[in-house]
């Protein structure tokens, strides 16, 4: 199952690290895409080769060193059928490498509808396109417990696994998630008090004590981190906002168990956009910042163990 | 302007009334799919055929009568490139047939992400495609302000609408939207109230005094529809819920204004899957119950005025 498989992979790689797969057409590296002149000429169907040129040398690149992989589909979507295309056979590409990947897609409707998302997410309706579904996806919970069953009865089946947005690492998050409610929980409090008996569900629940059903957690929410994890003590964070985002290992801290498990913290930006130092290739670069990030995170974890 | 155009059509075919595409394979008419045994045999691309050939049909019967139409992404998305291909193909298509259209995918994410989703909804970057994106967007404001501002920009620069939710029709809605905050507002009240100047921006208020952007508002939520019309003044409210999901024409009266506007009710599966009458082809039984609908609403409507 995802948790089991995920923890795995942490202990095995000494990686408590995602990366996230966010292609932008301007940061590509010229040798992929060519000059400014260039990409502006490119033809969408041009576009998404350079994609799948990027992502796939980033997935090589990062397949050894870290668990799981995290594909953002709005990047993929800004081309619709063909960039939808490129979404579920890259994360193919990257499953065939090893590697877990989540999807973060961040979906959510009413139950019926949420039904069909689950089906186009987690459990597809094509059987030839299930080694293209991620491992895991990301919900959105504003529309309720009602709206969320139908991916957790997806992973029941599964063993595939979620990250139920709890509390988001953009400043913007404070304006709904942080408002205080009558009995002075916090909204994100709330959320997460009313998800963790569903997490704590028997048959999701794997050997190591964590659950299918993670959370997002923003690695730049500090101040509210401690108490979201005494709130879902079984649910794997998902920590993004690390390097471009403004957070540091250090504010993960509290993230990570007596163990040094339970958390993964998520770059994007910072990992597959990096400056190359003089002499260095694209890939070489994006291997050395994806090793640092990994030794900053896994001192915080050692001090945890 | 969207919400010019929406209100002109509503005022030519005097119906407040939406109709919403949700494509579901073991509803549709065996007229156009064939009995169970002859459905279950079906490969993606004949599913995707089936749904052509019935959405074409309903936007033909619907057209003269109703002024917009309502995409729901997930049916599509379930069958991944194929589904997306035909999601902006049929919009194209509606849009042809002088609807307007809602593309229903609750989308938002932090605000770079947001900002992809929105060029992939609304601002496409492909020229050929701008034919195939709705004229508005249905979008989920829990991740905040900033993460709704690219499309509300999006708005700006194209006179496309938005629709937020603020309030589902989903029985679950209560579990997070409805819990009262410290100073006695509800949640929804709260992201009504910081949505609200927003909404009244120069640029985005058209001639009829509303809004591109509008808000999602369960017809089921008879207890706050109130409040929330009085909270967002300028916003045309898009309330789905209506037939299957329970909610009555007089359960939506509070979201009009004196003149009769400033709001639409969505029904899907109640309007694309009746039960035809003895002698009825599937069509006429659609057209049927649409006119129903609109008298229905249209009673409730003139009592306003």
């Amino acid at each position: 199952m995802f948790s089991d498989a995920l923890i795995e992979q942490i202990l095995a790689k000494r990686a408590p690290v995602c990366v996230g797969i966010d292609p932008m057409l301007e940061q590509l590296p010229d040798a992929v895409a060519g000059d400014r002149a260039a990409r502006a000429k490119k033809s969408p169907r041009q576009v998404i080769d350079c994609y799948y040129d990027f992502i796939m040398e980033v997935l090589r690149v990062v397949a050894p060193i870290v668990p799981v992989v995290k594909f953002q589909s709005a990047y993929f979507e800004q081309y619709h059928a063909d960039g939808v295309e490129a979404y579920f056979n890259l994360i193919s590409e990257a499953k065939q490498l090893g590697l877990l990947v989540i999807g973060d897609a961040k979906r959510g409707d009413i139950g019926s509808t949420s039904e069909a998302y689950a089906k186009g997410h987690l459990q597809p309706i094509v059987d030839n396109e299930e080694a293209a579904t991620p491992d895991a996806l990301t919900v959105n919970p504003m529309l309720g417990m009602d709206a969320i069953e139908p991916f957790v009865q997806a992973c029941e089946q599964t063993g595939k696994g979620l990250f139920v947005l709890v509390r988001t690492s953009n400043p913007g998050s404070k304006d709904f998630q942080d408002v205080e409610l009558k009995d002075g929980k916090t909204w994100s409090e709330h959320v997460a008090d009313t998800l963790r008996p569903r997490t704590a569900a028997s048959g999701l629940v794997g050997t190591h004590g964590y659950s299918n059903i993670g959370a997002v957690v923003g690695a730049t929410q500090t101040h509210t981190m401690v108490s979201l994890r005494k709130r879902l003590p079984q649910s794997i964070f998902l920590l993004p906002g690390y390097g471009t985002q403004g957070a540091t290992a250090d504010m993960t801290r509290a993230a990570f168990d007596a163990r040094g498990l339970g958390a993964i913290v998520s770059a994007s930006r910072s990992v597959l956009y990096p400056k190359p130092e003089a002499g260095e290739a694209w890939p070489q670069a994006i291997e050395r910042v994806a090793r640092a990030m990994i030794a900053d995170v896994s001192r915080v974890v050692d001090d945890r163990r």
